[in-house]
């Protein structure tokens, strides 16, 4: 018996998901639903494409729902709605609102009987639980994460939306200073400047002013006034050829100490070629545990500090304990 | 409402243990329970010193007992033992045999309404989760483990017991041109000698034979038949100036590679002062889980695998996903 997912959105991440199924000999993609004409809609495996409308058709042959929407307006949207007739995962990454989204689908899955892991990925999600965990075995100490190597989507967005701006990209690097110190232990206290720089690798229009358009990026409030940031003007060719890659990744370093003084690192890392297709995997192990968690009786929301790794894991317990322990 | 905890053993771990508990405010060291007469046993706390054998009147006075004996002889006895009155936690290390112990102490723990949760620590413990996260997120790959730079407490134990040797350590080193293939991605197939070296701090008896005894442990079986080991000859100062610590640390990496060919890589290290200073951390936060699950009504063994990081957590779910999410 697989375990049977449906997909809510087909971009980046839709698409990463159906890739991920495909990797899980235990699970199976039922269909894939989309806001678009169902007909306009290309996808790689054999599942159906269906239109949103249509998902009330498929209780009880969906186990679990990835809502592959975006943070901004699709999930506060689509995740309690889907959550009425389904289990959900989602990716929601707004960390200032995450408090009152849980309570939201909580309150669905409550009335519903389903099961809701909000959150999923690796920041908010794998970082997060490195977060707690080094909380916990090390309470007295810090906690640092880094981002990057790595491409900022927001970024690269606000770059572009400058006049004068073909195409951008910006990645955000960890500053090597910073990052050896915290892992010597030194517990140093950095400013968002000495924590990360940011680099664009940016295509003008004909006839742009570059000085001017640097300025602009450099100095521009809140995205990025408060890092030093490089802009390089590249050529088209440049750009499509080195350029159009999604890595990403970081870490999250505790650094603690013991009662009797000490010093105790703990560091989690990820480097990733593509940061959309990670996140993906992130999601469908999670739909895993959603799944599993529903079928032992759970209902409500939760996050992926509330599920154990044995959930999340295509292995029994038995399996676990014998090869993995 | 305090946790309240009790320590059997009270050797390096156990001591370890007092330290983290004094480190945790939601927690409270009730007593010391030794087999040794408790009039000889000095503790840096001020809790109890009980002999064992008085375990029993502390019945419902504990809520998790932490068993700080070794694993060849006295958790295989003690951990059930145990558990037929308090919950319990314990670092049980030996993997051929961690199958046939947990089924031992999940039927005394369903006997009498207690919950265990076993083999604790760092390996096996954090460094298994990881072995379990790394699998389930990216089913496409490959698990390496490191240990290092560590000293090895049971080849150090086998380098000791050699006739004309006065003092030994060993420390396992990990190979950096292995280490850094795996971190590229590279996948390598790596050999037991191609994956870690052995290096030994040996002070001898007046009058030892070097040549002979440091033959005998380069070509020991087992312990360093099948390493590049080295063995450095040193004073009795020397040895009592840079050898006493117990550092140890190592890295779980997963290299793993989503569905469209990218290259994805996770990695969790620790860079440990003192091993057992650290283990005890982990098992005191376990200490913690243990008590609220059994709180929620659950009965029986678990293993790291089936504890959720929201249960080894001092803070709530509502506090962990506003703050740390």
């Amino acid at each position: 018996m697989t375990i049977k997912i449906g997909i809510v959105g087909y971009g980046n991440l839709g698409r990463g998901v159906e890739g991920a199924i495909a990797q899980n000999e235990d699970m199976e993609l039922v269909a894939v639903f989309t806001r678009r004409d169902p007909e306009t809609v290309k996808i790689q495996s054999n599942a159906a494409i269906h239109h949103v409308d249509d998902a009330e058709k498929f209780i009880g042959k969906i186990d679990t729902m990835i809502i592959c929407g975006g943070s901004a307006t699709d999930l506060p949207e689509q995740v309690p709605h889907f959550a009425q007739w389904f289990n959900t995962i989602d990716s929601f990454d707004t960390h200032a609102k995450i408090p009152e989204f849980f309570e939201t689908v909580d309150a669905i899955n409550q009335k519903s009987n389903t099961t809701s892991i909000i959150s999923v990925g690796w920041d908010p999600g794998l970082f997060s639980l490195n977060r707690v965990l080094g909380e916990a075995v090390l309470p007295k100490g810090d906690t640092y994460t880094f981002w990057g190597d790595g491409l900022s989507q927001g970024h690269s967005d606000a770059v572009r939306r400058i006049v004068g701006v073909k195409n951008a990209v910006q990645y955000t690097l960890p500053v090597p200073e910073a990052v050896e110190k915290v892992r010597n232990g030194d517990a140093p206290a950095l400013s968002t400047r000495e924590k990360h720089t940011r680099v664009c690798y940016i295509v003008l229009e004909e006839g742009a002013d570059a000085a001017k358009i640097t300025e602009e990026i450099v100095t521009m409030p809140n995205y990025f006034a408060d890092y030093d940031t490089t802009v390089h003007i590249i050529s088209e060719d440049e750009f499509n050829t080195n350029h159009t890659g999604m890595p990403h990744g970081g870490f999250v370093i505790r650094s603690g100490q013991s009662d009797a003084g000490h010093k105790q690192i703990l560091e989690f890392s990820l480097k990733l070629e593509s940061n959309p297709y990670f996140t993906s995997s992130v999601l469908v192990a999670y739909a895993r545990a959603a799944y599993r968690l529903s079928q032992k009786g759970h209902v409500g929301a939760l996050s992926v500090f509330d599920v154990p790794f044995s959930a999340i894991s295509p292995k029994t317990p038995e399996q676990l304990r014998a090869e993995l322990l």
